[in-house]
C-alpha cells in the first residue's frame, strides 16, 4: 500500500467527509477543513478524522471537496500550501478547472483530477458514509504533466474507497458526463418546468413515466448550475445535437414513418445502457400485489413471496393517488410469474397482472 | 345498474381484452371479436366472455379496442351494424378520432369516446385482467352530440371496471396527454435516441438518473407512432413549446443565474406532480442495506425491517454493476431513519447510508 498518511481533506460536504470516512477506515490519518467549521467538526465527530490542523510539510494528500466554483483557487493554495502533497479533487468536471490552474504558475505535476461517480440529493457530512463509493465509479483524470507518484497516489484513494477505477483524459471524461448526466438531467428539467405551465388537473392524467422522467430534476438547483456552467461546451454541444434531433423530429411529426425512425432509434438507445450486472435490460415479468400501507405488511409480503422460492429481478411500490394503498409491483422471469401469483393468490393476497408502467 | 348487456368488444388486446374480463365479471354478456380469431379464443378461455356472434339488433354496448388508426373506421361500422348499442372506445388521443367520424354522415348521439390511463409495455391477451382498471384515472370524453343515455352507459363501464371518472372534451383530453405523457414520452425518446451515438465506454458512467429518463423510450415503437401522429397538433405545440424552453437554455447557458433560474423553475415543476396519496412528494431517508441476490433475501430483509416497526414509504432495488449484488434502498420518514439503520445493523445487514439516484 502507497503512503498517502497524513491527509488533508479540504471541504467536509457528503463526498469529502464520506472519503474522509473511507480513508480514516483504512487507517489513514485524516485532516479536516471546511470553510464552515462545525461542518469538519460534525465529521470528525462521525469518524472522519480529526479538525486540528496538519503539519503542512508532512502532508502527503490533498483531497479537495468544495464546491465546483471554488475548485481551481483550493487547489492552486493547496499545492502551494502543502509543498510534498499530491493534490486531487472531487468535482464533477474536470477540464474548466485545469484549465484555470494551467493559467497559474504553477507546477502541476503533484495534481490529478477524479470524479467518483456517487452522489445523493442530500447534502452535509451528516449524510457522509465510508461506504459512499464502495463499488461505484470512480474516474481519475490525469493530465499531460501529472507525475507517476500522484496518478498511482490517486488510484490508491480510489481504492481504498472501494471504487472501480476508469482512467480517462479531462476533455473526454467531461463530454461523457455532458452526455450520461448532464445532458439528461438537463432534459428532465425543460419537461419538469413545463409542468409549471399545465394546468393542475390535467396533472390528474400523469403516470409513472412523467414520474420517472423528471425526478431528477428535483435535485439542488445551485449544486446543478455550477455543474453546467464548468461543463458549459460540452453541454453546449449536446444541447444543440439534441435542438437538431428535436428539430428533426419536428419536421418529420406529419409523416408516421419517420417519428417511426425516432422511436425506434430511442428503444435501440435504452438496450445500449448496461442493466443490471452489466448485462442488458431483460424484460421481466410484473407480478403486482397488493399492500396495505403500514408497519410490517411487506415483511410478511415478503415471507410469502419466499415461501414460492421465486428470485425477484427488481420491485417498485406504487402509490394509490387518492386512497391509503399502494401496490409492490415485483419483477421475475417470465417462466416464474405464474408460480409466484399462485403462491401469492393462495396465500390470500390480491395480485393484479398489470404493469406499473404507464 | 344501468342494463349494458349483451357488450360486444372489438380487439382482444391487452385494453380489450381486460375490459372483457372486468365486465363479464360484473355479471354482464360479453362478446368478443378481433381481426386475428385466435386472440379473441384466447381471452375467452382466460373469462372474458365468448366468440359467439351477437345478435346485432340486440347489443346494447360495443366498445372497440382496436389500434389508432384503424379507430374511426371501427367505430363507424360499429355504430351502423349495431344500431341499438352505445359506443366507446378506449384508444389515447380522442379528437382525430372524433373529427373523422364527423366528416363521415352518421348520427354521433350514441358514440362516447373514453381513455382508460393503463397499459403495459406488455401486449395482447394473456397479459390482461379484470383489475387493470382499479383505481386508475378513466377519461371519459363526451361531445357536443353525444346522448345523455350514452355518456350515462359508458360512465358505468369506467364504474364497473373500478376506475376513478374524469370528464373531459376530446380536444381538452387531447391537450392534456399531450402535456403529461406525449411530450415525456418523446423526449425520452430523444435523450435514449443520443444515446446509439455515445461510446459504449461513456455508457459506464451512467447512472440511475439517466435510466430513469430513458425508461419509457423502451415502450413499443409502433404504438407510440400512431399514438403521435394520431395527436399531432397537440403534440407539435409541446414540441415547440419545449424547443422555446430549450433554445432560452441554450441562450442563457453562459449566464449562470439564467441556468440557475432554469434548474429552479424544473425543480418547482417536480413539487407540482401528485406524490402518493394525492399529496406533494416529499422528502424521505433513504436507508440502504445490502442484500444477497437469492430467493429468500428480501423475505428475511423485511422481516427485520417489520422488527423496526418503521413505515416503509417506498423502495427501489439498486443492482451493482459487475457482481452478483444488490442493494435495497428503503425510504422512511426522516426522523426515522437511525432506528431503522440501528436495528438493521444489529441484526447483522451491512448498511449504506446513501442515495440509490446519480
Amino acid at each position: 500500500m502507497r503512503e498517502l498518511s497524513p491527509v488533508l481533506v479540504i471541504g467536509a460536504g457528503l463526498v469529502g467527509a464520506s472519503v474522509a470516512q473511507a480513508l480514516t477506515r483504512a487507517g489513514l490519518r485524516v485532516h479536516l477543513q471546511d470553510r464552515v467549521p462545525s461542518h469538519a467538526q460534525v465529521a470528525a465527530s462521525r469518524g472522519a478524522g480529526t479538525v486540528d490542523p496538519p503539519v503542512a510539510e508532512k502532508v502527503r494528500l490533498v483531497v479537495v471537496a468544495v464546491p465546483p466554483k471554488a475548485l481551481p483557487k483550493v487547489i492552486a493554495e493547496a499545492l502551494t500550501t502543502y509543498p510534498k502533497a499530491t493534490v486531487t479533487d472531487v468535482g464533477s468536471v474536470k477540464g474548466t478547472v485545469l484549465a484555470q490552474l494551467r493559467s497559474t504558475e504553477l507546477d502541476l505535476s503533484r495534481y490529478v483530477g477524479s470524479h467518483p461517480m456517487a452522489g445523493s440529493q442530500r447534502v452535509g457530512p451528516l449524510t457522509a458514509t465510508a461506504d459512499l463509493f464502495v463499488d461505484r465509479t470512480w474516474v481519475v483524470t490525469p493530465h499531460d504533466t501529472s507525475s507517476a507518484h500522484a496518478v498511482l497516489d490517486v488510484g490508491e484513494v480510489a481504492d481504498l474507497c472501494g471504487a472501480r477505477k476508469v482512467s480517462m483524459g479531462a476533455a473526454h471524461h467531461d463530454e461523457a458526463v455532458a452526455q450520461v448526466s448532464h445532458l439528461p438531467h438537463l432534459v428532465s428539467v425543460l419537461v419538469a418546468e413545463r409542468l409549471t405551465e399545465v394546468p393542475p388537473e390535467h396533472l390528474r392524467l400523469a403516470g409513472q413515466g412523467l414520474r420517472d422522467v423528471t425526478r431528477i430534476a428535483g435535485s439542488d438547483p445551485q449544486l446543478w448550475s455550477q455543474i453546467i456552467e464548468a461543463n458549459g461546451t460540452a453541454v453546449l454541444a449536446e444541447l444543440i445535437a439534441l435542438r437538431t434531433n428535436l428539430d428533426a423530429l419536428i419536421a418529420e411529426l406529419d409523416t408516421e414513418s419517420g417519428v417511426l425512425a425516432t422511436l425506434e432509434r430511442g428503444r435501440e438507445g435504452t438496450r445500449a445502457l448496461p442493466g443490471k450486472h452489466g448485462l442488458s435490460a431483460v424484460e421481466f415479468a410484473h407480478v403486482v400485489v397488493e399492500i396495505p400501507d403500514a408497519p410490517g405488511a411487506l415483511g410478511r409480503l415478503f415471507r410469502d413471496i419466499e415461501a414460492a422460492g421465486v428470485n425477484i429481478e427488481d420491485l417498485r411500490i406504487e402509490h394509490d393517488l387518492d386512497r391509503e394503498r399502494g401496490w409492490l409491483s415485483v419483477q421475475v422471469a417470465p417462466e416464474r410469474a405464474d408460480d409466484l401469483t399462485a403462491v401469492m393468490t393462495d396465500s390470500g393476497w390480491t395480485v393484479r397482472d398489470r404493469d406499473p408502467q404507464l
